[in-house]
């Protein structure tokens, strides 16, 4: 039985309505994988975040290799028992926190060394190392190692970084022995949009069991962004599982689904439940702000949260204001039901055949709210 | 119909199993309070509070008077609505906070003035008004203002504290109308015995639905505590709850129940759990300790509550490590489910007959083991 499947082709877009399967679990598609960056979404326990409709979540491999290590994952019964989620599990390779978080001493074609955010202390990644430790921790869909640049880097760099990334790619697609794990190749080439092309040509002779589009949002803006989604979705197999790494807004992902992807995640609803942002359908509220203080309404009116179901917005302001840390959980809660309440209607849309108005719709209301 | 009954009267020792009757729930004493200082029993939604076992909760009345406000509270629906919690709440009277945390900047017979600690704002408390602030936060069970003095003060000191708790407790006696409510007097008298005896004579002769006793656990010593609560629980009314303020450690708690005592609060359970200190039967386990790292055990093995069913000590002292909030969070759950658990074993063991014998044998184990 193949990993994936699309059950509805949206007619008036490039969404689809489909199915990945994995050793833990189905997962229904599009999807969004909340960020549990050390083995936990901040602040939020297994079962809460299962009731915010959540079938699989993400963990970053830069930081478990970290801390704990990948032998203490191991030794406590691998990623799913040590972060207490029975479901599917996606793993990134590391490589993208590695040049965004670690201080980069090396990088040549067989591999990245870098200094620890933590301790300073030396690390080396090649491909085949990414791979393997990702196989040890035991996530149900893993990431080949890339080379992310930053956006507007020259040229050659950005070449550079591609050329390397499907190197890399081959040697993953070789290390990777273990058949209960999906891995996914990472197409890389900033927005230059040929680069992008041969990117995706290289890797789809590898035939991966899906592909991740990287190296974007990282400044380039939601045209841009989308521009760069929408050319790259479209050469992609069409039988096989699209990711978007680390997006987005939901103007971001409404527009993204629009262009073919099925799997998004993002720090967004629980970065910015932590610091007291709620997204809601009407736009944003800011829970510290001081006209909250006597609003007896919940954070977003009609929510099946558990925050919405039980708590003010006063108490959610006085909570902030305290540094009560239900504050930030409850908060994170109600911005991943908000995100999966919206792969949910996104689902629903493409299901019933009302995608494109649907998503014309809100791209234009949420693009005026949060942009 | 009374607000409190006597169950069952143990035979060997002053223990007793009760039910406390209130506005939003009955309360199986001997019961233990969590602390929920600001409006929440700090990580703790209040569902998995239920969970815990626990059947009444105490909120801070001086925290909720500095922040958010007793008005901003009644307005967002009163005590039970603003914290979420439909079952029984008892407020303290602001009293301890105002001499331990507050700056006194002046008291007499009719009240106290103090500077909040957040602030510095000046804030004047009387009998009266800390009795009006509880009727209208709207706890089930409220106290009266009492004058707590520091352990090892002169007693000349001591007993004018006692004559103004004394005198306060019958303006609050007064000012007490809300019959919704029950209303405690304070026995106070630090481990002086003739005056806790004249404190606890003349504040029967006030008839309160309940006595609590304060002033203990502020250095005395656990047998100089018991000496004392032993002494003033022996001369309160048999057919009225008695609630000690604060207390205490396992041991504190099994002594104080064969003493006489009915109800019990204190932030230990929650405050050693943020500090990554849990309590197990068979001592506390550290999870800060590096010899935990990879240790696949549960917290507390054969525990049922959410932390010890779903993840290994291994993974609460990398929470701890990476400060995730999911450590205090699920060590929190812990402490409070092992204390709720020790309350169900006491009032197992005096409906069983057998309360001397297990008091005994739990009351060595636990002074072996925390203190």
């Amino acid at each position: 039985m193949s990993s994936f499947e699309v059950l509805r082709p949206d007619s008036g877009t490039a969404a689809r309505r489909g199915l990945l399967r994995t050793t833990h679990g189905d997962v229904a598609t599009p999807a969004f994988c909340p960020v549990g960056t050390v083995g936990a979404v901040k602040g939020v326990t297994p079962r809460e975040l299962k009731e915010t409709g959540a079938d699989i979540i993400l963990a970053n491999t830069y930081h478990l290799l970290l801390r704990p290590g990948v032998k203490t994952v191991e030794e406590l019964g691998g990623l799913h028992k040590f972060m207490s989620w029975e479901g599917p599990i996606l793993t990134d390779s590391g490589g993208y926190q590695v040049f965004s978080l670690g201080s980069l001493t090396k990088i040549d074609d067989d591999g990245v060394e870098f200094s620890s955010h933590v301790d300073g202390a030396k690390v080396y990644l090649s491909a085949e190392i990414a791979t393997r430790i990702q196989n040890q921790l035991g996530g149900d869909v893993i990431m080949c190692l890339d080379e992310c640049v930053c956006f507007g880097c020259e040229e050659a760099q950005l070449r550079r970084a591609a050329d390397r990334t499907i190197c890399w790619a081959r040697q993953c697609r070789q290390a990777h022995t273990n058949s209960q794990q999906l891995l996914f190749g990472v197409v890389q080439g900033g927005i230059d949009l040929p680069l992008r092309t041969q990117c995706v040509s290289e890797l789809v002779k590898l035939d991966f069991d899906g592909y991740a589009i990287g190296g974007l949002s990282v400044g380039e803006g939601h045209e841009a962004m989308i521009k760069t989604v929408s050319h790259t979705a479209t050469l992609l197999p069409e039988d096989k599982p699209r990711y978007l790494m680390g997006v987005g807004t939901p103007a971001d992902i409404v527009a993204a689904v629009m262009a073919g992807v099925d799997i998004f995640d993002c720090v967004l609803p629980t970065r910015n439940g932590r610091n007291a942002f709620a997204f809601t359908e009407n736009g944003p509220i800011r829970l510290r702000n001081n006209a909250r203080a006597n609003d007896p309404k919940p954070v977003e009116g009609g929510c099946d949260c558990y925050c919405c179901k039980n708590f003010s917005r006063g108490t959610i302001r006085h909570f902030f204001n305290v540094s009560e840390m239900l504050g930030p959980v409850l908060l994170s809660l109600h911005n991943l039901r908000f995100y999966q309440r919206l792969m949910a209607q996104i689902r629903q849309a493409i299901e019933k055949g009302e995608f494109a108005d649907w998503a014309g719709e809100r791209l234009g209301k949420y693009k005026a709210l949060y942009q």
